[in-house]
């Protein structure tokens, strides 16, 4: 197993893009990331394309020829993979492995989602949860996530304020981010008072329904030095674990178990300790997810995430920023694709050139992310290294 | 890269089963699996699971974690592949690469498809063709093989007849495997007088739909010879190969381009020429593409293939025997389990425990599984080595 190193990265904007087709998205994300790998892309020799359902939202399956085909490069194998919301973090983990295993030197990973087109987004996202014990019940997941909420409320004594900081930290970050689907702030009381939609969460502890696309291409060290431009990127970590799919058959629903998994492998694969992160990218589907999140990957102790995120801990200047993309939340969520906009953003991150949502002094970077109710979970690590 | 091994093999009967639901028929496959390669299982440290559309077909997406989670194997990672029909293949290929590159000691590669629980199953099936160029204006796959088809008829006198050979051979085999749908022998004038479908195919030309699932286990050697009791299966080739989406991008609609591609990375990994195959299983979909299938792997000269089925050679006994487990015409076709299934056929023959369909002195095995029109492939060569 050899090094595995990002050499190139590019997304759409993220938002409703009616004037595009997941192929048009695809393509525009995928050119972009070999635009940025320069010269690099001549040896292309693989892709991975993530997506959660495109068959249910716009009756497409098949995506990786299709995706192959339109961006110029059969007969290249290509293969979607789909791991519900994290297919994104998967397309980059299988895509490591080929690299680092030696059967290739530069790899396309790219996730793709076109939900704006009609589908009934909800109906279709409540097939990442059990269709039979939970969504066909009635249980969205705007609902299950809220009883992750509410147990953690009662267990931790987490406040509704907590939860909504959460909400204003991203769009703070998103603001300042032009890929972004909402780049505004809001205020805590804008989340208290935004319409109800599973109690206790309200329309702003959620993230959106979002059209959008993000490709990243991974490479060897030699093909990584050949290409040049950028400081080197290298993944230090990729990792991957389960959990049950059902929300009841855990025992304990604040607990994201494939997430606690998942990082303990990232950062013995890193040789790192989680306050080594300089910044992170992880998966906000709903404001009580990062706060799950923060402590399923060891940021802190459970239950405490809420104070530090009321303490603005996380925010970009904090002790440990998360999201400088502005997350989920704000940045937009094409779910296939979140998981590959989170390498995207780190990269930018470790590069040096995230503007101004820039993180000082980052060089070590994690990416988490999740399908379902965290049934599953990858984490990456990114290092700068030069 | 190390060598791979095929340590177990499982699969549940094909057919309407509509007593058992998607996740019942994963693991009543992974079990037998896991069973037949002894206490390797215990080892198992990764999945992947090829489904082409559950989301069209059940409502279920996100079934990685779900079936690991039924299979009782959480937190172990598992990823859903999907490349169409051939979406099967494609997670041999990918467990594979893990096995090979030294990830993974055992990995479980399955597949599964449950499509007769009530959805449109031709238009979910036509989700593989390009929706927007191809399936919105009305062609679905019996349409789109019935063009292959008349094609290579006008070019090189292939005649219905010979077609209809193919259906009447692979039935013959399909009596023979007790895990068939349709165990039963036609005859020529049946496929002849059958309803007809897409002018030149009729229903007899056409498999089934069919729900089912099959499972394999890979290790590497260490492990396949601490397994011990089965003949040792290496996997001698595994590739893949993208072509284009749609069959109007072709420059010649007769030839399967992907299929070409695939087998000639297959061969060159194992060292071998298509001569050398004892027995192969093919993706015949349609009887046409048995034949088109034939030429592109190289087992005959463009346009011979009509008239080498006419004369038994592709029978069991016959000098290339091709699909002696009934394929996917008398077999059944769950189509992202199809690839996973030809493995079982062949490492049954390679250890010589087919029963009345086994094929003689069978040491080299082919399985070649396509999606759409032959837009994505997978080709795998296994060698009976003990």
């Amino acid at each position: 197993m050899r090094d595995v190193y990002v050499i190139g990265v590019g997304m759409t904007r993220f938002g409703e893009l009616w004037e595009s087709s997941l192929r048009d998205l695809f393509v525009e994300a995928a050119l972009a990331a070999l635009d940025d790998a320069g010269n690099a892309g001549e040896h292309l020799s693989s892709m991975y394309v993530g997506c959660m359902s495109s068959g249910l939202f716009v009756g497409q399956e098949h995506i990786g020829p299709q995706l192959a085909d339109y961006l110029g490069r059969i007969p290249i194998p290509a293969t979607r993979v789909e791991t519900a919301c994290a297919s994104g973090g998967a397309a980059v983990l299988h895509a490591c492995l080929e690299v680092a295993a030696g059967v290739s030197e530069v790899v396309l990973a790219g996730g793709v989602e076109k939900m704006t087109d009609g589908a009934d987004v909800t109906s279709a996202l409540a097939t990442a949860a059990d269709q039979e014990y939970e969504a066909y019940h009635g249980v969205t997941f705007p609902g299950l996530y809220a009883l992750m909420a509410r147990a953690h409320m009662h267990r931790y004594g987490t406040t509704r304020e907590q939860l909504a900081r959460v909400a204003v930290k991203n769009h703070k970050h998103g603001a300042l981010n032009p890929k972004a689907q909402y780049p505004f702030e809001i205020t805590v009381e804008q989340v208290l008072n935004s319409s109800r939609v599973a109690d206790p969460l309200r329309l702003l502890d959620c993230s959106p329904v979002t059209d959008g696309a993000a490709a990243v291409i991974l490479a060897s060290e030699e093909a990584a030095r050949r290409a040049g431009s950028h400081p080197l990127i290298r993944v230090a970590a990729s990792a991957q674990a389960t959990g049950t799919i059902a929300l009841h058959s855990r025992a304990d629903i604040t607990r994201l178990d494939a997430v606690e998994q998942a990082a303990k492998e990232a950062y013995r694969q890193a040789g790192i300790t989680p306050d080594k992160v300089d910044v992170s990218e992880v998966h906000d589907c709903f404001t009580i997810a990062e706060l799950c999140v923060m402590e399923a990957l060891g940021y802190t102790e459970a239950g405490k995430s809420g104070p530090l995120a009321e303490a603005g801990e996380t925010n970009i200047g904090g002790r440990m920023p998360i999201n400088p993309s502005g997350g989920l939340k704000a940045k937009g969520h094409p779910v296939g694709a979140s998981g590959a906009a989170q390498i995207v953003e780190l990269v930018h991150q470790l590069r040096g050139e995230a503007d101004g949502r820039q993180v000082e002094n980052a060089r070590i970077g994690l990416a988490q992310s999740m399908g379902g109710t965290g049934a599953s979970c990858t984490v990456h690590i990114l290092e700068g290294v030069s």
